[in-house]
């Protein structure tokens, strides 16, 4: 949670930081969005310390943002889902991948989002600027762009799997 | 500048949170869109330290995200304008703003976007609800919505000023 001098104020994009605002909390969401589910594999992926992913999930649990899924019963084990409320924050996600994109890629972009089975791009509203569908995040793959080959690149061209 | 362990990433949406992913660069952003420019009305409406402030503002400028305008000759005196980088924040701050009004706000939205003129509504991708025009900031009007009574709700109607 963000100190009270930023919260205390009435206003949707406050609150929304409240709960997303959070150094990694994004890059949590970036990679439940590309398909990670476990807590080794978004260890490993995002490469922060145990501690802080543990509270950044907790966090992520206590405000319906993500689910525990068992996957294994002997031993219980769970996994990371997200729920309807998460996966409403794809626009956010987006926008600030588009920006990004635009504005912080000069080599281009490490991944682009493809409509599945079209193959347009999505445009600035997320609308396919092949087909003109509205696409959600179902309706979306993921592969390597231009700017892949830079250093750190995706090394992977999952599907965002939800 | 987050950590460097944060930005070691060949991703766009991490690229985009080292520049506005500081606590309160988005509700700075917000003021701006709302039609805030001058450095003591961003203090007062946002109510942080002037040191903070600052220092925000100086990496927004250092960012091209705000540019310094003169306003006043004797003595000089400038105030702050979004560039073309920092205006196409604009669907981060209300994907940000729309996610929060469905989750956070319980009594509804505090403030409510419409489309000047025609009085329809964004939808979830800046379109008019009701004619079905792609919207940009300066189409678009901000007035106290349900949720304005709740303490500290804004109070001005204010459009959006670029």
């Amino acid at each position: 949670m963000l100190r009270a001098d930023y919260t205390d104020q009435n206003c949707s994009i406050a609150r929304s930081l409240e709960l997303i605002g959070e150094r990694w909390t994004i890059l949590l969401l970036r990679e439940a969005f590309l398909g990670t589910h476990r807590f080794d594999e978004f260890q490993r992926k995002l490469g922060i310390a145990r501690n802080v992913l543990q509270t950044r999930l907790e966090r992520l649990l206590d405000a319906g943002i993500f689910k525990r899924v068992q996957y294994q019963e002997h031993p219980p084990r769970y996994e990371y889902r997200l729920t309807t409320k998460g996966v409403d924050l794809w626009p956010v996600v987006v926008a600030l991948l588009q920006w990004g994109d635009r504005y912080t890629a000069p080599s281009g972009p490490p991944v682009v989002l493809e409509h599945k089975g079209c193959g347009g791009a999505l445009d600035g509203r997320r609308r396919c600027d092949r087909c003109g569908a509205d696409l959600e995040p179902w309706d979306v793959s993921v592969r390597p762009g231009p700017g892949a080959d830079a250093p750190h690149a995706p090394s992977r061209t999952a599907a965002a799997q939800l």
